[in-house]
């Protein structure tokens, strides 16, 4: 166990991220640099990589033994869980930061040998700040989430995004299909954090994703925990917070519901493909 | 022509909806009561009929010779578009209001001979309003929004529910999975009048569902007409306000490229079908 005072470590971070925000908006009276990354719709900006720099090196020089998981590529070649890792992505939703200039969030997730122990996700725009220290419970800016009741599948809102539900490699598109049919209905909003954050405030039932990036997942996860949500793999396996994977999050019952049927459909032949 | 000062009216309608809006936010502090309607999530609750009570007895009041058609039944039985009609949603996105106590909108748009005069949807949670008076340009709040200007398929950002994508009476599956394919991303948010102001204020290039009812998209399409958008059923056939039907919204351009493609596709064999 690591001595540190996490109270003090939610105060500092929470006032980085509003710092990092302000930079953000102001960003948004000027033009941007965009340019594509793995595909077309895959973008990164200046701005996710300013934000990134400046974050890490508050980490860095707050917390200089701590290791770092970041989407742009400036933090460690991080091989194991040991000690303590920050998961943070400094613009989630790029395409709805460039395209909608709302709708993205910054998250961090800080792990302590591989155990969550605390989180921010913060929907810059909306001034929305979901977090939590491990143990002290979660929080919508200063409003305590309640824990996560049962709800059965026909009652349920469920977050995903149509490519699983047409033909693609991860997984056959009728497994999902199924579920849907099921739901009350569905929503898509194409900012990961804020969706797995909107699982813990209950707005949502259940997130799923068949191919998610440790910095994506990492804060939503730690609150959803905190709040009593379950998650795991499509397959209902654990999540190695090291690796990119799928992700089913979910209130309880729900989320073993939805992993039965993914199995059970996986018995029958159907396939589904963890990303490598 | 009718002789109507529309300024004053868009004032007065501001104000209505207002205080409807502090009605709704009062009744999320108590128990709803929740009724299922067509289906188990088609849900309509007391404050929807006692929003649209509230609204239809203003407008009685104040334009005692104008009709109305509402979602809630307590309107006209509207057979023709002559004089002024007003088409009223008192909560458009019922689903979300149930469940997420926001996300969900007052929807008005007013029309004039069958010409839309006069638009708004009001975030409620949000404090969000997107309004105009035709030919005076559309506000979100006291901001101007700006002329749609064209958007490639691949840069387009496109909003609709991933039941088109699976096995439906309305539309052939495939027909909308090329679309999403080659576009940029998809949204869902659950509540159409705020999605067709999202195509106004340019978060999103195009809507599309195949089933949309008057006081749902009544006041969408007016805003997104003013701002240059581009809207028809999704064969590219003018939209009659009176009746339930498709609705294809789309910036210039884009919304032209879509209804090409499922015009040629329903050339090459595949159905779609108008709801009656």
């Amino acid at each position: 166990m690591i001595n540190r005072d996490w109270a003090a470590l939610e105060e500092e971070v929470t006032s980085w991220i509003k710092e990092a925000a302000s930079q953000l908006r102001e960003s948004l009276t000027k033009p941007l640099e965009i340019s594509e990354k793995s595909a077309h719709n895959d973008l990164v900006t200046n701005m996710d990589r300013s934000i990134e720099r400046f974050l890490i090196g508050k980490i860095r020089t707050a917390y200089p033994d701590d290791k770092i998981i970041s989407e742009e590529g400036y933090g460690d070649g991080v091989k194991n869980k040991h000690g303590v890792l920050w998961l943070l992505d400094p613009i989630d939703g790029t395409l709805n930061f460039v395209m909608q200039k709302r709708f993205f969030a910054i998250s961090i997730g800080i792990y302590e040998n591989g155990h969550g122990r605390a989180a921010f996700i913060y929907d810059v725009m909306a001034d929305e700040l979901f977090h939590c220290i491990s143990g002290s419970g979660a929080y919508q800016n200063t409003r305590k989430l309640s824990a996560l009741t049962e709800v059965a599948i026909d009652d349920a809102l469920i977050d995903l995004s149509p490519t699983w539900l047409k033909p693609n490699r991860r997984i056959h598109e009728e497994i999902m299909t199924d579920i849907v049919r099921r739901s009350s209905g569905t929503r898509a909003y194409g900012a990961a954090s804020l969706e797995l954050a909107y699982v813990a405030a209950g707005y949502l039932d259940a997130y799923f994703t068949m191919r998610l990036s440790p910095w994506d997942y990492g804060a939503g996860l730690i609150l959803i925990g905190e709040v009593g949500g379950h998650y795991s793999r499509a397959d209902g396996t654990p999540i190695d917070i090291l690796t990119k994977q799928s992700v089913l999050a979910a209130r309880p019952g729900l989320h073993e519901y939805m992993t039965s049927h993914i199995c059970e459909q996986v018995n029958h032949g159907r396939f589904i493909s963890e990303p490598r």
